[in-house]
């Protein structure tokens, strides 16, 4: 059993896009440099996340990702059925039923014990996943993780995020 | 996430392994016909619950696989890790130290709050696969399944499985 890489880029890219000020958005490119991808294999990540509404994508120059909604309302779950896509990893192929010495298909109506253990096991996984909220995982990398780190990290994100409506907002300046 | 299609053909062998009368043995080939797979699919597959210790492969011509040890202490966690291998699903890449703004190894010292989390939720999912034990899919079926099923499978494993030191107890009845 494996997860895709992609789990891990998109639960980084989510917890730092939850130290955003404001309605600010970051761009895909610096996401990518900050974690030494390709920004091509992290677009296609980002825009998972887009389509199931736990990203929001702003598009133009001064355009880039945000959270859709409040780190505590997203959970590792969320992030992972996003990624990964919202099927079991148990697919039940049904082989009770395919050997030269399979009865009628109306024997098969109840399902099959294995899956349904196999299943049971996958909605502890999933539960547990839905603990965590992506929250949990930023303030716990603020409060425990390495103190350079954590500045680091603060830092970039100033740097890099782009206020929304910032020509507005700069235009009101020059007025 | 996906696990692989090996994991319902090895729970199902095992699961018919449990069946057979005393130390006897069902050959391999009875298996993938049971099952619509094709023996050197199955074969690869029961190699490896074999090397994990779950099963025990007699060779000759009156052999075949049997439990390794009594169906109780077989869990489908087990069965699982033989199967698909002992590496967790979520298999972090460290990308927090891979971008270009990268710190010192000696700021990463502490297990990533993201992996450390994923970690967790598989605890949860392997604990649940770990609470059942192939004595209990085995029981579930028997009491649970479509009686038609209970008993084609019952006849099959009767007709199929080989009767261990066969050759001695014939000679015996000859002698």
């Amino acid at each position: 059993m494996k997860l895709g890489d992609d789990v891990e880029a998109a639960i980084h890219c989510a917890a730092m896009l939850a130290g955003i000020d404001g309605d600010g958005t970051l761009p895909g490119n610096a996401m990518a440099e900050a974690f030494g991808l390709s920004p091509s294999y992290l677009f296609k990540h980002l825009k998972a996340l887009t389509a199931a509404k736990l990203l929001e994508s702003v598009p133009g120059p001064a355009g880039g990702y945000r959270l859709a909604r409040s780190a505590d309302r997203i959970t590792l779950l969320d992030i992972v059925l996003a990624a990964e896509g919202r099927e079991p990893a148990f697919r039940c192929g049904e082989i009770r039923q395919k050997g030269s010495k399979a009865l009628d298909p109306s024997a098969y109506v109840k399902p099959c014990g294995i899956n349904v253990a196999m299943l049971k096991a996958e909605r502890a996984y999933r539960a547990a996943l839905a603990e965590t909220r992506l929250s949990d995982i930023v303030a716990d990398f603020t409060a425990t993780a390495d103190r350079r780190v954590v500045a680091a990290s603060c830092t970039f994100v100033a740097q890099n995020q782009r206020p929304q409506n910032s020509r507005t907002r700069s235009e009101r300046k020059t007025s």
